[in-house]
């Protein structure tokens, strides 16, 4: 039987744009002992990938739409963020008092298109989310396998959900590993068909990690090890994210 | 830091109405080898504990309303199974086509008021949620404590969520800790104030879990061992569930 273990990779420095992110998590991890092997599964917070690749907006660079300015007035918000909110995303999901739920770019639906505010590294600055982050995740997983581990990657980010309080880790992009295991065709032990169909274990492991980052201490990855991964070469997010048509609650 | 292991309990018998489900579980840990300790955080899948509670439904004593048997005859579902799902629900969110979104009369929002077709030990017999799923595990932790451990207990259940596909399993019953981890008031390392302003830890910890269970695997009750969780002699899934009101999406 499965028998996981938890634990956060410390000591990597503030990541400025450039930097080899996974050779640094690598070495990280095995100067704090716990060197990365073969089916383990790297979580990487989106915000040091964002600072990695210069996903990084001056706010003195940004000249806001009519709509932006106006909308930020009345509910006292910065309409520079608010402009780059807006540049983030495809539709607007819901705009009720402040609050501003956005579909990405890239399909996902979170508040503000995950436009970052907090460590951004300084006053005047924001991070948006990787341009493409199930590319950046392969690009890591090769990265860690020429320093000699097949482990699947998997970037997250830290979502709200309709119905419930408190966020959740979830993932954004994924490499080498299905996200989905699915029972379908699958029979329990009286015979019926499972009513559980699919689990989407990249997001049961995004959060497993956040357990060991948390958000204050400056540990933006978890490793789990132990998990029977479904390896998927062509791994990819969008077949997380449900088509809009299908999509009872845009 | 935080490092996690997370393993499942194995061994469970069938369970049948009235029994002592948290002396089971403490029985098949320490079986295994794994006796639970101090600060282990119980997870235990909500199925096993509608078992031990009989909240079984024959579906031959249940008699359809003519709305669900309208209903259920377009879509081809067993008006029966349809008239428990209404009943156990106080509101319905959607209903569209052949999907029937409900909230619990406890609060939670997911497929079908919870109602398990599957597993539940024969033909022509549902299972609904527990009937107070947090005094249930308030139950288990004071058996636990009586047994000498002083664990944290979570009731698990395995919903769906919009936008994403996949399930994943969340918490519907908490006891002894604080399901949510709030960052209100902290600042990150620049100064900046959380833009993450609450983690719920409970539905993250349910999500962990899962990892180790499966649904296909006899697994009901998976352990996480060296969480830091917050004591709360007072905790209740209600801080969890957003209001009605608050809510962009019901």
């Amino acid at each position: 039987m499965a028998r996981l273990e938890v634990f956060g990779v410390e000591g990597l420095p503030e990541i400025t744009p450039g930097d080899d992110l996974a050779a640094m998590i690598h070495a990280a991890a095995a100067s704090q002992g716990d060197a990365l092997v073969d089916g383990d599964v790297v979580l990487v917070t989106s915000k040091i990938v964002s600072k990695a690749e210069g996903r990084i907006v001056e706010l003195v660079d940004v000249e806001p739409s009519e709509f932006a300015i106006r909308w930020s007035e009345k509910w006292e918000k910065d309409p520079r963020v608010t402009e780059v909110v807006l540049r983030e995303s495809k539709r607007i999901i819901r705009q009720i008092g402040p609050v501003l739920i956005t579909e990405t770019h890239h399909g996902f639906c979170c508040a503000n298109s995950g436009v970052d505010q907090s460590s951004s590294g300084g006053e005047g600055r924001i991070l948006t989310l990787p341009v493409d982050p199930d590319a950046t995740s392969r690009t890591h997983r090769s990265r860690f396998a020429e320093l000699g581990v097949d482990v699947a990657v998997i970037m997250t980010d830290t979502f709200g959900r309709p119905w419930r309080e408190g966020q959740t880790d979830v993932a954004i992009g994924i490499a080498g590993m299905n996200p989905l295991f699915s029972y379908i065709g699958q029979h329990d032990p009286h015979g019926h068909e499972f009513r559980v169909q699919e689990i989407c274990t990249a997001d049961e492991l995004a959060a497993a990690g956040e357990l060991v980052k948390g958000n204050t201490s400056r540990v933006p990855v978890a490793v789990v090890r132990g998990v029977d991964w479904e390896r998927d070469d062509e791994a990819t997010m969008s077949t997380v994210l449900r088509d809009a048509e299908r999509d009872l609650f845009r």
